[in-house]
């Protein structure tokens, strides 16, 4: 799993809106200590979802090969702030190759915040369609 | 929207599990009279939960850029298989470029079912990452 998870890849998250209707949305993705790790800013959909109910699926994608990936059923166990900016400039290197995350990128008075989830079921698909 | 249902773009699908946490899984889109077409078996985790709830989301990315990407919030509103086989061979052609969906990609007995959702609102997000 680490290793999808610590590759240039992406991740499809999935929460619950307040009816309980599914969500989806592409991420970046980090993992520490066995822990999936995602940076959001406060009060977006994402975490607007987590913050009611912290049960999530996510799928972390190969980008070299579409039909490599990892399908993770967790749940929230974390939201801290701390960290939080100097995370993001990390993932920025990682997906964008750049120092800093780009203020373009940015909403005015943007609180970053780190999601830490705890993975409970992972399923490996290594070949062939899904479907 | 139809552009990237229409390319040989993958599909992020999220449907609700029994206890109403989310599931997601990769999958192969088409579209048809402005309905989201999937093709999936009888039986698979997907077609148990949509059976049983109909609300999904769905996150269509571009292959070429991975920024580039549709998300619709909607609900299943007719499972068939009337048509179900000749439809995952015109998915194997345009995904795979070959005329039949490969044998050794089923599982016996399986039975293909067309799975039509009808969109009720799609977020188009065109640059920048994800967060």
């Amino acid at each position: 799993m680490s290793k999808l998870f610590r590759g240039k890849n992406f991740g499809y998250l999935s929460t619950l809106m307040k009816d309980g209707s599914p969500q989806v949305t592409e991420i970046w993705v980090d993992i520490e200590d066995g822990n999936i790790i995602v940076n959001t800013a406060e009060g977006r959909l994402k975490h607007k979802n987590i913050s009611r109910d912290p049960r999530i699926a996510i799928c972390v994608v190969d980008q070299i090969n579409p039909y490599h990936m990892v399908v993770v059923r967790g749940r929230v166990v974390e939201q801290t702030n701390e960290g939080a900016e100097e995370h993001i400039d990390k993932l920025a290197k990682k997906y964008l190759g750049v120092d800093k995350y780009p203020t373009e990128l940015r909403s005015p008075d943007e609180k970053r915040i780190i999601v830490r989830i705890k993975p409970e079921r992972a399923t490996y698909l290594t070949q062939g369609p899904p479907s």
